[in-house]
């Protein structure tokens, strides 16, 4: 590490943080020769440009100086309401403002609730696997996260309950600030959370005094059956902090997103967002308000899940193609991946470092396994990639799992 | 507190972190028949409304899809470019890509080197006074700051190298991370770093081993008189963290901001960043972007210039007007700052409370001073302000002073 000249000044975070895997893959994954089943990013393709142009324009008519000045840290009333009713239509969920948080992406929404939350040895529970972007937000303020597993109903909260038994058995003092959860297809394994163990994992918050972190980025991305509540909707104790975004049902580049949870949690993240970026943009936030406002976003869920869906179906025909019948992968009704496992002696990073020879890119399992396991796991995400690319690198996987 | 239902599961930084006053009275600002003279924002009239339309209905023709998908990290390669020349032409200084990292204001900056230098008890000194957003961000990860006193030269250096060498003979183990300093026309006093005190500040800097933070939002707003060299140009050990924000430039709705330093504590900040939001919103980037490929950033600040030395101008002629010849304030050459010193009896919070009576606020000076000291002083802001209230606000200021 000697090129790296004042390692001896660098805090705790700065020695242990890993890179994100996704956000480090990425980078490969934006050459242009690259055929990527990588990154979650929206296909550009179904990104809404005409009706952004359209807004923006008629705001730098209207009003232009709103669009380049600073705004509340709280976030832009008007977008805040537009939000309210949206939850109102769709879950019936009746919000106040002073329950909204507005942020710069989900993965803001983790870090400031791992602010106003978490001393280190601090424990929060979450999915084994489950998306390391919230897992990473939480370490940096030194949580120690203990894994919960995920089948097909999602988390396994009657296990989460035993471990719960377990740990207050053996360490009476620990203390126990929440669980960290993608109710609905679950980055990355896909899986959706039963109703029935929404409402045990609501129970056990209660009894054992924790919050939920409810991320849901993915759960307007439904191509079929009943949508279940929410947790937030669920919900009778204000224990749940729920976040969700839209960068996937609107666009990524705005980067906004909200929280809302009971109003002094939401209170002492806005205390905390001062000191962390002052505001979200203002630019972003007019324009995500009048997304909404006009019926855009409504509109536009309803065309991501035709677009998506269509996707979903022909990564499964391709994988069912062209995949060894010993690699097994889940059938996701929603969201944007497949978890996908290989025989137990066979190395997902191995794969990788072979597909990458033939410019295939995707991301291993592992990463999202707090305990490092899962080897011969990976995400295959068939959002971005074209349908030419995506049927090249599935036969380039299979070609080379075949031959494995 | 039993509305806080919660409190038994916050953190230290929720526990003690106070609001920001500016943040705070913002608020009470944006009410339509307040007269502020608190928050640093940019006049609206000023806010180059026609140029941005006019890039955004450019940048939704040629390529809208990238104004919506997200970004890397690290940044808009474009962006870097172009900030890349920016500084060649300005200030003779050659940067290199992986020397900088887009950030969501320069707030961001302070969060993210701090997130990666401090560690609780670790000390950083800081102008007393000095903007309470930087120092915040630094107590927030624990960080113990030490005032440095500020005269019209800026921070007094000579006086900080007594307190090292103090430090250094009582506390040998102190872990003396860095100092946090605002060179040009500083928040709140408006006073600027003389080159002798720029050199003697690197110096020190090499000698004990620490790091300087420099966040310069206001040196393009120089009214009269030579630029001094930045202190990230002057520094050969590559000890300067330097912050510049397009906020008080071109647009504090955009977000836009950078930092530049040695390529490893950038990288470090990287991946600090992966798990804090992902990346700076697109569509502020592309627009910062062309703004300054299209030469309009250095015609944005050639106009600032005169309209904000203007105001400067106008609202010292009321001061010298309407305040009693007791009250003190220096007379800045750049920047939105005015500093005022009350004669020592006076109280600027019951000046305050008086002024609100009648419509009128203002920043009191003691959240500037990390001991909590200069309860006689207080910052006037005359970038917002139009001159109407100006001259209203500065009148009832006046009236209630003479009766103090």
């Amino acid at each position: 590490m000697g090129n790296e000249p004042f390692e001896h000044l660098y805090s705790r975070e700065a020695r242990t943080q890993q890179p994100s895997a996704i956000r480090e893959i990425c980078h490969l994954a934006g050459q242009p020769d690259i055929r990527s089943l990588a990154g979650g990013w929206p296909d550009p393709e179904i990104l809404p440009n005409k009706e952004t142009a359209e807004i923006f324009s008629e705001l730098a008519k209207d009003d232009p100086a709103c669009l380049l000045q600073y705004g509340t840290t709280e976030g832009l009333k008007d977008l805040k309401e537009q939000i309210c009713s949206f939850y109102k239509d769709s879950e019936g969920l009746s919000l106040k403002c002073e329950e909204l948080l507005i942020i710069h992406g989900a993965q803001q929404g983790m870090d400031l609730l791992s602010r106003i939350l978490i001393e280190p040895g601090d424990i929060v529970f979450a999915g084994l696997p489950t998306y390391f972007g919230g897992t990473g937000a939480l370490q940096s303020r030194g949580a120690e996260i203990i894994g919960v597993p995920v089948d097909e109903n999602g988390l396994n909260v009657e296990q989460m309950e035993i471990s719960l038994k377990e740990l207050k058995a053996a360490k009476p003092e620990a203390n126990i600030k929440g669980i960290y959860v993608i109710p609905n297809f679950q980055n990355p394994t896909g899986a959706t959370l039963s109703l029935k163990r929404r409402k045990h994992l609501l129970a056990l918050a209660d009894e054992y005094d924790f919050l939920i972190f409810e991320d849901d980025p993915y759960g307007e991305l439904r191509f079929e059956d009943q949508a279940i509540a929410s947790l937030r909707k669920l919900d009778t104790k204000e224990r749940v902090i729920h976040i969700r975004s839209l960068s996937k049902t609107f666009s990524p580049g705005v980067r906004v997103a909200w929280m809302t949870a009971e109003k002094s949690l939401i209170r002492k993240m806005v205390v905390s967002k001062q000191f962390v970026d002052s505001c979200t943009n203002s630019l972003g936030q007019h324009i995500a308000s009048e997304f909404i406002k006009k019926g855009y976003l409504k509109k536009q869920i309803a065309k991501n899940i035709e677009f998506y869906s269509k996707k979903r179906d022909r990564v499964l025909e391709l994988l069912d193609r062209h995949f060894p019948a010993t690699v097994k992968y889940n059938r996701p009704s929603g969201g944007f991946f497949i978890f996908v496992h290989l025989p137990e002696n066979i190395s997902a990073n191995d794969l990788l470092q072979k597909a990458k020879g033939q410019k295939v890119v995707f991301v291993s399992g592992s990463p999202f396994f707090i305990d490092h396991s899962g080897e011969n796991t990976f995400r295959i995400s068939y959002s971005q990639v074209s349908y030419e690319d995506m049927e090249a690198a599935v036969k380039v996987l299979g070609e080379i799992l075949h031959k494995l």
